[in-house]
This record gives C-alpha cells, sequence and structure tokens, in this order.
C-alpha cells in the first residue's frame, strides 16, 4: 500500500466517512493534480467517491483552455466523471468591483457550491498546502485582516475540506516527483500574487533564521486558535442577532448590552447578509457604527461600498441597503494650503499644510505631498471628469484614472465618490489613489503642500 | 492650558473619573517620567489624586539605586507622595524559575497591586506607549503567543491604565523636551530585549517600507479585537467551568460538549488557578489534554513545568497540582543510530538516523545534528549529573548545564526531566536545549546523526 503520509491533514481531522460523495478541485497545479491522485490512490481505504470539478477562468486565454483539457484528460485516466466550466471572469470583475484574484476566488467556489449541490456530493476537496496557511496567516497579520482573516484557511470549514493542509510544499513536489505526476504551471501565477510571494520567499525565511525557527508552527496555532474563537463568537452573534432583532430593526439599548466582541460581530453579520460579502469592510468602519450608537444621537453612515449603511432613528437601529447608489452632484471647490476643505457629499475633509525643505518619502495613500513649485495657478479638489488623466508617481507616461480605477480594485460603487486634487493644468492626487509624478517632492524642492485626507 | 493630547488615550478611553486615586508606576524612564508630568499638570482637570509607586528591582546594583534617588526626589518635586521599595529580583528569578524580565515584571506587577490596595487607589498607571504595544503584537505573533498574547497590552485592563499607549515614542521624546524634563536611561535595556530591539529597528521598519505602509494600524486593529475577544471567551470559559466542575471534578462528557475554544480556555484558566501562571504552558499542552479527553481512556499527563498534571479517571477529570517534584531515577541508555530510544521516567523519545554529506544550518532546540567523526566511542542517553558541561554551538569554553538551565529560564522542575545525549568523553547535545560546539556538522562533515526528540 501506498505512503498515505501526504494526506495526513485528512486522517488527523477525519476528514472522510465511509460513503462521502467528494467532489475534488482541480485547477491542474501541482498541489490539486498531487490531491486528487492521492485521494484517487486511497478512496478505497476512505470508502469515498471522487469527483473532479474544474473551472475555466479564462483569465490567461489558450493557456486557460489547455489547463481544461489537461484536467479533463488527468480525470478521465483516472477514471472519474469530471464537470468542468467556464466562466469570463475579466468581464465579470468589473461589475463585481473586484481584483482578477478575489473575482475568480468568488466565482470558483460558487461553482464548487452549485455543482457540489447538483452532485449530491458532501464534501468539496482543495488543495491547500502548509506553506499556504503559513503564508496566509502572516500576510493577514500584515493586512491587518483582524482575527477573522487569521483563521480563514482551516482543515475543515463547513462542507470544504483542505487534505493537504498539514503537507508542506515540498513533500507534495516531491510527490508528485516520485509517482511521475504530470501538472500544469500557473505562469501568470495569479494565486501567489506579488505580496505573497515576497513572504514566502523573503519573509518567513527571514523570521526563520533571525526570530524564531518554529515561525511557521507558532502561525499554524495562531490560525487553530483564531479559527476556534471565530467559530464561536459567530455562532454567539448570531444567536444575540436573533434575540435582539425584530424585523430587520435592532434595539440600541440591547445591542449596546452585548459585550464588545459580540457588538462588533453582530455589524459584521448584518453588513455580510445585506452585502454579500466584507469586502473593505475594516474594524474602523464598525468601530464609528458602535461608536455612534453610543452617542444616543440618530445617525446615517454609509458603508463600503456604498450601498449599505447604518442608521438610527430614536429605538431603532438598522442595516441597510440601498436599491442604488446616491447620485453625486459634481463639486468643484478652490482648496486653500494651509487650509482645509470638507465636502459633505462624499463625506471627504482635506487638510491642507505648508512643509519648508521637505524629506521626500514613501506616504500611506490617503495622504499626499507635492512640490509647491509645480502648481500653474490655483490648487481645487473636484469630482472626476471622464478622459481624467494622470500620470501616476514613478512612472512616465500618463494613464486615464479609469484604468487606475480598475487596477486598484476600485468598485464603481466607490468611484462615485471620488476626487482629485488639481491645479489649472494636469491632476495632481486621486484622493486616496495615487499621486502625481508631476508633483514629486525631490531632494530639491523648496515648499511642499502636505495634503492628508479623512473619509467618513 | 498645556496640551493634553499626549494623554489622548485617557481621554479617548475614559480612563479616570471625578475622584479617582491613581498609582503612577514611575521607572524614571522617559515614558514614565513623561506620563507622571502629564498626570499631574491635567490632575485638577480629571479630578484624579496622584500617587507614585517605583519598584527597586536591584537588577543593575548602584544604578538601580539611582533609579530610585530620581523618583523620589521627582515625585517631591511635584509634591507628590512616593511609596517605593525594595526587592532583589537577582535571588528571586531563580526560585521562580523565570528570566530576570519575567521575574521582575511578576514582581512589579505585585508590588503595584499590593500599593494600591494599601492607599485605596481604584486606578494604577503604566507608561507603555503606542510603539510598545506595536511591537509586542509583533512579538507575541512571532513568538506564538496565541491570541491571548496579542491582546495582551490594553488601554484598560482590570484597574490598569495605560494614558500614552495612542502616543508614540517620538512624540513622547518631543514632550521631554519641549517641558525639559530630567530622565534616567536605563543601560541595561531590560525592557528592552534584543528580540524586541530588532523588531523595533529592523522589523516594524522593513514591514513599514515594503509590505505595508500601514503595518502599525493593523497590529493596534489585531490587539484591540484580539483583546475584546479574549475577554469574552474568558467570561464565557469560567461560567462554563462553574457549571461542569463539582468540586475540582470535570465531567468530561460535559467538557467535550463546550465549543473548542472554550475547551482551550478552560484547561489553561485551570492551569492557570493552580500553577499562578500560564508561563510555558503551550497551545500543544491543551491540546494533548483535549486529545486524551476525547479518546475515552484514563489518562495522567504531566504539564508545564511538572507539578501540574491532568488526569483522567472514569467520568472524572481534573487538572491537579503535587506537592513535590516526583523523583526521577537516574537514567543511563545506549542510543543506537539509526535507531530510536523511549525513556518513559521523563516522558521523551528520541529518534536517531544517519544523514550523507549533511548540510550545516540552524535546527529548532528539539533536534540536533552531530559530526559522526566527532563522536568517541558509544553515544548514549543519560540524566544529567552534577558538574556537567558543554560548550555550546558557536562557542569556545565549555559552560555548566546549571548555567545554561539559569540563562535559558528552565525552571527547576524541569531541569528534573531534562537529558543529556552524551559520548564517552563529552556531553553532545542537552536534549531540547543547546548541543554542542565539538559535535557540529562543518562543509567537511561526511555523514551525520540527526536527532529529533519528542516530549509527551
Amino acid at each position: 500500500m501506498e505512503n498515505m503520509d501526504i494526506l495526513r491533514a485528512a486522517i488527523k481531522h477525519r476528514m472522510f466517512s465511509q460513503g462521502d460523495r467528494v467532489l475534488a478541485a482541480v485547477s491542474g497545479g501541482p498541489d490539486s493534480v498531487a490531491m486528487l491522485h492521492a485521494l484517487h490512490t486511497h478512496s478505497a481505504e476512505f470508502g469515498i467517491r471522487l469527483y473532479v470539478a474544474h473551472l475555466n477562468h479564462q483569465i490567461r486565454g489558450e493557456e486557460s483552455n489547455l489547463d481544461e483539457v489537461f484536467v479533463h484528460n488527468l480525470a478521465h485516466s483516472f477514471g472519474l466523471e469530471a464537470i468542468i466550466r467556464r466562466v469570463d471572469v475579466p468581464s465579470l470583475r468589473e461589475e463585481l468591483g473586484m481584483g482578477v484574484e478575489e473575482a475568480a476566488r468568488f466565482v470558483r467556489y460558487k461553482f464548487l457550491r452549485d455543482t457540489s449541490t447538483e452532485l449530491g456530493a458532501n464534501k468539496i476537496a482543495v488543495g491547500h498546502n502548509a506553506d499556504d496557511r503559513v503564508e496566509s496567516v502572516l500576510l493577514n497579520v500584515i493586512r491587518g485582516a483582524g482575527i477573522s482573516g487569521l483563521g480563514s484557511i482551516r482543515p475543515i470549514r463547513g462542507n470544504i475540506v483542505r487534505p493537504l493542509l498539514d503537507t508542506p510544499r515540498k513533500e507534495i513536489e516531491q510527490y508528485i516527483k516520485e509517482n511521475a505526476l504530470p501538472f500544469r504551471i500557473d505562469e501568470s501565477n495569479m494565486d501567489t500574487s506579488y505580496a505573497r510571494n515576497r513572504i514566502r520567499h523573503e519573509l518567513i525565511p527571514l523570521l526563520e533564521q533571525d526570530y524564531n525557527p518554529a515561525i511557521r508552527e507558532a502561525l499554524v496555532k495562531l490560525a487553530e486558535i483564531a479559527g476556534a474563537q471565530n467559530d464561536l463568537i459567530t455562532d454567539l452573534a448570531n444567536a444575540a442577532l436573533n434575540e435582539i432583532r425584530d424585523d430587520s430593526n435592532i434595539n440600541p439599548v440591547h445591542f449596546l448590552d452585548l459585550h464588545k466582541a459580540l457588538q462588533y460581530q453582530v455589524i459584521r453579520a448584518e453588513i455580510e447578509r445585506l452585502k454579500g460579502n466584507l469586502l473593505d469592510v475594516g474594524y474602523e468602519h464598525v468601530e464609528r457604527v458602535i461608536e455612534a450608537l453610543r452617542s444616543g444621537e440618530d445617525f446615517t453612515i454609509t458603508l463600503p461600498s456604498g450601498l449599505i449603511y447604518a442608521e438610527r432613528r430614536g429605538d431603532k437601529f438598522s442595516i441597510r441597503k440601498r436599491e442604488k447608489l446616491p447620485e453625486i452632484e459634481p463639486f468643484d471647490v478652490p482648496l486653500p494650503a494651509p487650509g482645509s476643505v470638507k465636502i459633505e457629499l462624499i463625506g471627504l475633509n482635506i487638510q491642507a499644510d505648508i512643509i519648508d525643505s521637505p524629506t521626500p518619502g514613501k506616504l500611506p495613500p490617503d495622504e499626499a505631498l507635492i512640490d509647491a513649485d509645480s502648481i500653474t495657478g490655483q490648487l481645487r479638489i473636484r469630482s472626476i471628469h471622464p478622459g481624467d488623466r494622470i500620470v501616476p508617481l514613478g512612472m512616465q507616461g500618463s494613464k486615464k484614472l479609469q484604468d487606475i480605477f480598475v487596477d486598484k480594485k476600485i468598485s464603481k460603487s466607490e468611484r462615485t465618490r471620488a476626487a482629485v486634487v488639481v491645479d489649472d493644468e494636469k491632476v495632481l492626487w486621486v484622493v486616496g489613489v495615487v499621486s502625481s509624478e508631476r508633483g514629486k517632492v525631490t531632494d530639491k524642492t523648496r515648499r511642499a503642500i502636505h495634503l492628508r485626507s479623512e473619509r467618513n
């Protein structure tokens, strides 16, 4: 009998039971191929029936089609039924206001859920390995995804199982070699984004070398505890929500009686229910709603990505969804420096200060530094016009704002609340997004305008 | 009126109420001096009465005494009462089985609690700043301290408040300068250990530059959510414990009915109640107890640091404390390579493998790599003898094991379960602690023995 070690997570967490129908998600990459081979080899021992699912995202043109053919043939060679679907992710992504990677994941999991229902498959097996997990935890720590982000990749979550989750990437490569398995390489490396690659190849080795040789174990442990805590808090928050929500209204007094951690989760759960996901919803948004409730006053707070809002009217608090985005009137106002401007329409505050002999350097996206001598005429802040262009900092040619929004994954609804700082000739800053090379501060800059934006 | 900005955390979190008696912990360093000055300046506005507390740890000899005099004079110059105590931390630490830093913190917080009770002070103010917090979160992520570690430095915890917690270190330095305040520098930098210093000066700037310019905010957010979740889970676990514990026995069936996150916290709470702290108690220890309970069998599992154990007898599960450490019989057995040896007495398993042309490099402490040609005679594993010495990897002279245990903060109770791998001439590995320079693997090594240890 062949070594089952590669599936150790499946054994440890008792992922499979006799009679399970398991839908294996197979991209064609080494992880999913190794997983399929191992599950297929041991399907009799587990007592499971396997199906193969593959989604052609059509992101890589002909390569995507070759992936599809590859998985089809692989399944055939194992004598397994393959369910293959094509979705035009590139044309869907803009509508969804997501990046390619997010949109692909969104569509993929929907496809897997739908397909498992159709087949009567009670488990969905996906191929994340031990390194993926460690990298995700660290990525989420760095991005500030909160505890919910830390516990996101887990051995078992609902009907999704990850049989390779305790197996290091190296061991999977070894398994592929030993069993002479074919696989496809994703040249675009879509799933291994730039940040993730740096974390894999630079940050983790650095932490391992200089800080904690057992950093991987430390991060897995964090993920496990976070996962268990999240489950509990989610359950408790849902139970609390059932208690304190009447129709779609929540009693603010009962809400404020809840434990802080539950208040936080209740708001998140309500937003997720209406919005379908929690993209762009941060701790700070939830915190603002809770603060407003504490104040005792009525309020309306717009939440990402613009369609969802929180509202209190007397003893009724609710999270609601607008049918369509509110129309934003075009605006165009002078920006005094030093001074500040408030654009109530889009909940934006801009503060402008003068700095003598500024130091060039990176700034967070909600700030910009503009060489005062680069400004022609009057500094103004206005809504965006069709055809607006900017030369992004560090680049040479100009780019359409439209294209920048797509690249930066800024949803259509967010774009309606966008603003630009301009002079008489050019766009100097797309607020919160990118500043212009043409206003760049260098060692020679004598005076600069320091801009800070605040959204509410 | 002077700027209260440095105390923004006190205002945001409403730390003080009219009539509070506040004991300010003052080490004499810039943070605590700035805090004392700011609280003193605004004590009328807050309506608080201030006291100064200083513990002379006697760690830095004459310098410690000068700190004491400095704080005494500072309090006097503000017209405040100072409560000063001396504790000989260096001679206490070995008894406690802690490192200097841990022992000092332990003694300091006890002193602060006792003193506040004596004075009728209802708040204790300590001087952690925003950078301390960010560094602690990251340190805890890296060390694998779990979620409880992430939420450890908080604005308000019981009667302890941290009025500078939202103020960056730079701003405190600025405040010290502007107000021409005197302060003492701790040359030993006890509170800013090596790892913390590297995190401050290397890791955070690196993450800020290359990964997320808002990394500090991300880590603070993580700390806040973790803190709130921990509170909730601790409360719930204590409530559950009251339900399922009868006398000191817990019903295993009821225990296993609890949510996973609560099971984890219940075990931790029981250990903490008996042991007084959770030092050296990791996720893996708790996990082992839960696994054993799931098996349905009776068991006895010894927990760090040896006096505490978990036991199941039929339908009774409990965490208990031994009066004294069990006597360990001396042992001395051959260690075959390749092969493995199990020392039941101390719950240790050693696996030895032969590796040809090994690559030199760092290993986690539970593994060792020994150049096969460096071994004289028979490889054995035995209990430690008084006077045992080793040349630690990377060093030149030999060191007493006794001294190594003290340096590595290994408690007396853990030492009774220690083991060494030796040949006929020398100690090659203190299992789980340090290996010998004299068995070091280099580029020239032809064959090595790879040793792996497992405790249970």
